[in-house]
């Protein structure tokens, strides 16, 4: 008998019961909520494993918890966040998002797969290798930070900080991950950049009666316009310049692509789509989703938008637009373009806003030694074989924590396709969680053997 | 000494306590809020006057009050109603909706210039008729309903229903009407038509993370580019055929419009634009107000529109659009030409919603008994000469109660530029107030004498 395995069926309920308590507490960085509260009990129990931990203050107040424990030839950084998005809409959820409530083997609530469920997972698996195994074969270094969810504002500066404590990393394992739809785990070797912001037409000082918007501008209409010249039907990017910028993918990259089953009916049934777009199918499909650029309108708001009517001239209308980067836009070029194509179109009066600093793409090459240690340690524990992702469609700050101080990182974690992360009823299956901790254990072991 | 004004003045502080507790009964068609209240309570009123006065109820729980008054070689219709827009959003109100407070010389209510204050200075210029002038000269017929703010729903059936009662008016005072901003008062001889409808667009089953915008459909942006082809920029309305069925205005129509004297900068200024739509003046610039359609987008949502970032791809997205209409548009004709314009743009995904059934155009002759008495009335009563309006610009149902009828109608009221109908501090100042009274009392005596 596998003595880890012993260990972890031993303390099965205290192992969950530790979790339930991570996820009990709130910890919203867009609203300030819990967030020295969750840095403090992730201090205690990185101090309790044994760990030589301390929290690292950032302007603002924005906390890191870094933690060194092991030792050995080669240095894994495992980096996570503790921060969670925001629970709303609270009455979409069937039980509260801080319940941590167990049914049909899952455990719900807010911030359990991305990134609690992962946290407590690896330092539990790491407790279970110390008590079970022995010492740990490889120095592990612990970076948890708590603005992951609203841009890792502060990362970049403690990354440029303390370059010396972290470059000595060989590999990261990042923070996330999860099976596909068909039970296939994963492994995500980069992030797509992002850059956020808002645009904001004004019109009259104040709402009119909307049967004076045959004269005062409506700047609803002002902002309708501007958008349509950003992207048009076939979802072209039209912002000037912008898609010139795009490289095009290596062959190298197109093969990790046609090595990738994507279940495209499956997938299309569950979200309810009749297809995808512009009815992309096979490689194209996955070239559009991961190495594509998005300009996506996340937000849309003017006037009333209660029942029935209201004859009203708005005096204001925004938009929130998310476009997520590829090699080689960056997000401040992104914002210099977006800007020079309104201006160029007569737009000047619609107000660019950026609400964060924005994320830089990192791709982390697949032979290196991190991506093939999470490959094997897949392959061993997983009952399907993995699936390699040259990058996930998401973001984060790999870039500065990672790529720029040379260290390659790969994502893998306990989620599952239907985990519904930045949703209600957020969720991790019991048994993922469990069989996420093998995983950490086996990655270790070939890590360190690389 | 005049009677009326003798009569007037020893009830000042009566005629205003009465006005503050019509004021104080909410009455909110759209939230069915104090509609049979209210609705009891001008039958009380009018019965209290000496008219026969009865509640006609109509499907739905419709009530109209109904009630005759006087006789004379002429007969005179008076339209009001007594339900209000909702009184939302109420944190910007200085007093409360339903407190009808008064502070320097206004009187602050929700509904008090649309249309309360109208109406109970209509009876109580009848009451202070009968006592100090004697009986009325003509036959008068209140018709008041309470759902005027919610598009008349019932009105067209009840004036069909009732045709035989209503046909023999030759002339309406309608509801509403104000000073402009240099203090004239407006005559209005018609009304714009109006359709209201929402435009609906849907994507997945459920709101994603914005990552998968690069390959699910995003209903923001096919709302945004439906939208975009309805109406561009000089402020086109682009929807085919639409534009062909407007017909231009006769010379009869824009001499009216010259004289009209419309103070374009302290408009500009108390709206704080820097120009009109397409930097428009003069007559062109009344032409649009006046004699053009509309199409605004009053709402818009989709997604996250809270404060901050988040990174979603919205399911649904909407607009909200009200259209006015001029001759010879109609509400079906507007929406059947919508739909057939968007379907023909491969937009048949977007679903047209009708929200109401619409209000036709209607437009009285300037020469009309009711028009010249108004005229006349206004001249001898208001220190500015009236400022005549071949329509308005506002809707209401004015087709179905009069023109169809064959009633020409006018609209004069007791508001005053700033009275913020539809807004919150909507006021009515008491001197205009009082004014108002004697506007009806010419107008009964004029009107009798034509």
């Amino acid at each position: 008998m596998d003595k880890f395995k012993t260990y972890v069926d031993a303390n099965r309920d205290r192992f969950i019961a530790e979790l339930q308590d991570f996820c009990r507490q709130p910890s919203v960085a867009a609203q300030n909520i819990g967030i020295r509260e969750m840095a403090q009990k992730v201090l205690a129990r990185l101090q309790q494993l044994g760990a030589n931990a301390r929290l690292i203050e950032l302007p603002g107040g924005a906390l890191v918890v870094y933690g060194e424990i092991g030792s050995g030839k080669r240095t894994l950084m495992i980096y996570d966040h503790y921060d969670v998005q925001p629970p709303e809409p609270l009455e979409l959820w069937e039980t509260g998002p801080w319940d941590a409530a167990i049914r049909d083997g899952k455990l719900f609530a807010r911030g359990v797969a991305d990134n609690k469920g992962n946290l407590v997972c690896r330092i539990q698996a790491i407790e279970a290798y110390l008590a079970a195994v022995g010492a740990l074969p490889v120095k592990i270094k612990f970076v948890v930070e708590g603005e992951e969810e609203i841009g890792s504002v502060h990362l970049p500066q403690f990354a440029k900080e303390n370059r010396a404590l972290l470059e000595s990393a060989d590999g990261c394992l990042w923070e996330s991950g999860s099976k596909d739809i068909n039970e296939r785990p994963i492994l995500g070797c980069g992030l797509k950049g992002i850059v956020y912001v808002e645009l904001h037409a004004q019109g009259a000082i104040r709402d009119l009666h909307s049967s004076l918007a045959a004269i005062v501008p409506d700047p609803a209409w002002r902002l309708t316009w501007a958008l349509s010249t950003l992207k048009y039907a076939h979802d072209h990017i039209l912002i000037d310049d912008f898609m010139s910028h795009v490289r095009a993918p290596t062959p190298a990259e197109m093969d990790a692509l046609k090595a990738i089953p994507y279940d495209e009916e499956k997938v299309k049934a569950d979200y309810g789509i009749a297809a995808f777009i512009c009815n992309l199918t096979g490689v194209e499909l996955l070239k559009k989703y991961l190495y594509e650029p998005t300009c996506t309108i996340c937000g849309l708001y003017s006037g009333y938008i209660g029942e029935g009517s209201k004859t009203v001239l708005p005096n204001h209308a925004f938009a929130k637009i998310d476009f997520r980067l590829v090699p080689n836009l960056t997000p401040d070029l992104v914002v210099d373009l977006l800007k020079k194509h309104l201006a160029r179109r007569g737009f000047s009066d619609i107000e660019v806003k950026l609400t964060e600093t924005g994320e830089e793409v990192a791709r982390s090459p697949l032979d290196s030694p991190i991506v093939r240690a999470a490959i094997d340690a897949a392959n061993a524990v997983y009952a399907n074989a993995p699936i390699i992702y040259p990058t996930a469609a998401g973001s984060g700050p790999m870039y500065p924590l990672c790529q720029a101080l040379g260290i390659p990182a790969v994502n893998a974690g306990c989620g599952w396709y239907d985990s519904r992360a930045h949703a209600p009823n957020e969720n991790v299956r019991i048994e993922d969680y469990f069989e996420g901790m093998f995983f950490v254990r086996a990655l270790i072991d070939r890590f360190a053997a690389m």
